[in-house]
């Protein structure tokens, strides 16, 4: 047991960190300058140019573990990177890092053929396209997967695909290449879990119609934005069912383990930028003759923020390294643990850095308000808080006899 | 001893929630229309026709007691039809009743001259005209208003009026003619609490340019905003002075009780309505193989949410009793008392709420990540949590020797 | 409405205050050093002096609303009496108002015979004997009543009482005469709430045995106690029956109902005089150079308290009028509400005291974690938390189509 | 960076659970038993068996890192043992790991002479005497050490001790033989932190009293139990002085980490059994049908008290590490950050297990109310949390510039 990071980890959180130093806090503005300025939903400039000084860097594709496709580190090693990366919410494309499309990745990586990987996998680890998940609906409650109603019918040598999906991120990027896409093929199966397949749906097949943009707290999160999508009788060819019909649960596992602990540690890195800026802050006011910073009400949050930022930093890692030692399906408790934890920590943390701005806090002008948009919606995107408890519970209780 | 509520109260209960069945929510929709289609900073002609509507109705200015320019209420029966007209964001201005004009025309009718009156206070009363309160500063801790830097400096016979303020709420309405302006006349005086005047600025005077809105979360509040508004070197004449130089912390005293109370009113208002959506979707949903309402753990939430506003509207009820017999001063701690509890009971109620309705609760599907937003900005407008818990906890602790 | 106590009932605060001041708070001491020094299973010397002159004083039987045997008071009349009763433990039962006996009481004066009240309840009313309620068993969860598995079977012109019940308080006092018992006539009932009967059971009668006495955390609650006693082939006379078999809920509902508004208004008494006692100490100590009393965190918790105490003292006054105006029935969800929230709220203010006296205060130098584990026990005590919320929880939803 | 435990940890971990499996939970109620029947102020006999039992088995003195007196374990190694013993209140004393005589022995082995070694430390590591640490006082905010009062002041050939302590625990064990005392020998000194001193007075040391023992929540933890102690006039020889006069906060500093990672430990494996116990008791029974264990409130707690189990103690693993990497002055942050942590994280893990087993879990026939009077008692000793919170903020702004 050992708590301290590698020399190689180290190392790697220096270059990132300078990275981010140099070119990304201080493109903050510009960023949202772009955004505001032009068409919001084009891709930046600021972006594109950053990724190729990361990809230049030898900064590119840091997760995917387990394949020489990228960077090959662990888990464990690339979280803390992650985490680092998380501190401003664009950031992870700029390193190729950033959802869905890790997500995306490791599916096709661990899941897809060799022509898969070919036309989807290779452009996606190259940074040329963007890709979307399809999954949420919302007619049911998608946090019971059993529930989703989208179907995927066989006919002849295609699939005809369709249904109503939510929350498809990055569904209207003009990047935006190609969606995985989670239906039923056999909704009569007696077993719940083998109803459901995932298939590979091209962005620009007929049918698919981008309905609208769903904000989140008032933002739209453009130029990314989170898209309703329509699939109408949309036919693909029979060889982009991913893994084989009925194995959609399967997928869906190994999926969104990775997906969920990148979240989580990326929330570290938000929670850890919230309260950077809480102390300076309360440093910066005087109120009723002293600074706010030496108030106790202060002091014990900033406390009880370091606090819960450490426990929770540790249990992600705790994580990463059950994902790297025994597979992402002995880790599902590690996971769900975290994916509880890790958002409730940072609404906290980040809550209190609003209280401590006044005003501000509430606006555009330290970010904060936007960060707990992210972090709240997290409680839900994956799985709500509940679905995970009930997980953790039940798992529990089978341990103690 | 009475937990009832009066004959009359309960017919103008029945009323207002008559009007709100009929016109405000049929309307919610046509409002977003409205300003999502057309220039979102000019007026909805929506608020328009259902003013004109309410004032036939005999529902209009409810607020303003000891007066018979309004409707002659009291605080404690205005209270609970403010909370009903609280359950949609912009059902009290149809009322006549809205931030922050009614707190600027209970500061008319109090400290105004007869000369106010007539060129402000009537017309904002006849709902011609809009009002701002310009108070808050952005670079300054604001929550003790001591901080404030803005000047008010005597010139002949007009003063000059310099300053930055943020949060000035509906500046940029084209139907505001006039703020009412916080500053200091007398800087250097040793007494701080003596610095500060309050003073009459129109709209329309030379030097005041609303330099931009301030988000509140992702949202604009469009039409009506919050605006940050840059004071230059704006002449007035000396009748404009309210009460008196150096009077400007009483009428703030006068001022912002009302005002406090009115939002916990409405936001007693906003909780209940996002517990009445939580019990109703939890209601429509299966997960799991049951329909979430059968969950203990929502059964928890929406008990703990009914315990937590009734609790809290009892607090609100017996301030605006207290203020009603003893006057705004003496209720000055139940005034604080809840204006901490309020807003953070219905972040909590409405957080729950959002809970309930997974991916949706984030969006604008629902009203309740704008509710959230809301309610949150009132855990620092009209002062923050801490700064009225501390007033709360000092009075408490002279109480017992 | 009307948030001032009446007239009427502030003069019996007055006097129920003054009798507290002159002869219950500076006999505490005494209470405790008679418990230590005697058998502390004897009633106190100090309790049946200060009896005496409770009755001479007028103050006596203060509950019991409805009747001609009480004080005549209403519940919202006897709730601020009851409250500062509760500032001592030991207090209730010097004015004759003293749990369980108070709950037994009201049974036997709303379902018993006249020879019930004859034989048990004028002795009760006069404070000659006292009672003891047996209804919760260890060995089913009897927050679910339909569990309890005791049997009440008739045998001729008998019934024979069977079972094993806990937390039956104040049943080893020597001058206590009567039980309460709660099992079942009719165990194959398929009506679940139709199986179980009330009876009274002489304390004397053969068969019955106390086990042993419950602590509650450490604290025997000596002289009272909560016994766990053994029911073995009782033989009681059918006469004994309470309004007759399958009517145990009936009875039960009816009991439990003022039982808990009684527990909530004395917790109201006890937090405020733990806020008290956190006021005094807070104001008495220096650390790190300035008197707590003036750190932010304690002014914070101080405010939080009072907010705490008031709005909940409101939501048991509420629940006071509503039996009083619609009887106990139909405020059954007001009941449920304030047996969550006073014991929820008593246990937070009190942690907090005890936080602010340092290690004096988890010893018994202030009383401050006797208080608390009176408070905690009564988050289980007439059904626990959970129970009640689920209640609350499917009422709220039945409200709301 | 690696969150296993090593095969050396494993193995005595296997080795300390298989002793507590054999001799430890079997003798629990034995243990009662003696303290409840005998003499409770005398030790029991079966300590004293499984103490031979246990040095046999090679598992004594597990603490005491970078010392060739102890088993030679680092804190890291430690702590999994630690927590082991935890599960039981006695249990540490078996292996000879019980505080206060841990903190004691660190400081004798770290700061005594060789004569104090011979004399004090060697019986204590042998386990044939036990020892007391004497510094909480009455009268002041100990929480800030700068207020304690008692005097040592220099006579001759001799230190004169006087002063009131409390919450010296173990004070009257018989068995105890020598305490560690802090108080001023220059109480001028301008900088508050040189004017203590600590110093040994043996226990059997004329003017050296007893007054009582202090109850925790009830329990007064016979036979160790807290003292009330008196020191009029103790003369002890200059030798007895630790380190020098002026140190005694230097010592302090060095004592109490080891003191207080060493009660976080121990808390884990509290609420681990706790939790446990939870467990346990939600699946055996049954309410409204079915087993409490399928209550979603149920598995949302279970999942929640394991969330935070895991969180604190890999907090607690680090801040071992942290120790033993960079010593306890370099680890101060770490260990305050624990001490406020991990007790806060045992009262609501054991206060969710007492609501679990109803009635049961206020008495003491699961050990969860003793449980919780310990866990709550820990927010207090060794520094109350808002002392640690306060310099935990402090250095986290420091470290934020």
């Amino acid at each position: 047991m050992d708590f301290e990071y590698s020399a190689k980890t180290k190392d790697l959180m220096d270059r990132v960190s300078a990275f981010m130093d140099q070119h990304v806090y201080p493109n903050e503005h510009r960023f949202e300058a772009e955004v505001a300025d032009g068409d919001r939903w084009q891709p930046t400039k600021v972006i594109e140019e950053l990724k190729a000084k990361a990809k230049e860097a030898g900064l590119w594709n840091l997760f995917l573990p387990e394949s020489a496709r990228g960077a090959g580190l662990t888990n464990l090693e690339y979280a803390p990177l992650c985490e680092i990366m998380g501190r401003v919410a664009w950031a992870p494309e700029v390193f190729n890092c950033s959802a869905p499309d890790t997500g995306n990745m490791e599916v096709l990586e661990r899941y897809g053929t060799e022509e898969h990987k070919k036309q989807w996998l290779a452009p996606l680890l190259a940074g040329e396209i963007r890709s979307c998940f399809a999954m949420t609906e919302p007619d049911v409650a998608s946090s019971d997967a059993t529930n989703i109603e989208s179907s995927i019918r066989r006919d002849g040598d295609h699939y005809v695909v369709n249904g109503r999906k939510w929350w498809s991120s990055g569904a209207n990027d003009p990047r935006c290449k190609v969606f995985i896409f989670m239906g039923k093929t056999d909704p009569g199966n007696p077993n719940r879990h083998a109803q459901q397949s995932m298939i590979i749906v091209p962005r620009d097949a007929a049918g698919v119609t981008v309905l609208r943009h769903l904000p989140v707290f008032g933002y739209d999160d453009a130029p990314h934005g989170h898209g309703e999508v329509l699939f109408e009788n949309v036919r693909v060819p029979l060889s982009n069912m991913l893994l084989g019909e009925g194995r959609g649960f399967e997928i869906a596992q190994g999926r969104l383990g990775p997906g969920r602990i990148h979240h989580c540690m990326r929330l570290i890195g938000l929670a850890e930028r919230a309260l950077e800026k809480m102390c300076k802050r309360v440093k910066s006011r005087i109120a009723f003759g002293k600074p706010v910073a030496q108030q106790t009400v202060t002091l014990e949050r900033i406390a009880e923020a370091r606090i819960m930022i450490d426990q929770c930093r540790f249990l992600v890692l705790n994580a990463a390294d059950k994902m790297d030692r025994y597979g992402n399906k002995v880790a599902a408790k590690e996971i769900a643990m975290i994916k509880v934890a890790a958002p409730n920590m940072a609404c906290k943390v980040i809550d209190w850095a609003i209280q401590a701005h006044g005003g501000g806090g509430v606006s555009n002008d330290f970010g904060l308000a936007y960060a707990y948009a992210g972090a709240r919606t997290l409680r839900l995107a994956d799985g709500p808080d509940e679905v995970h408890r009930n997980q953790i519970g039940k798992l529990e209780l089978q341990r103690t006899q």
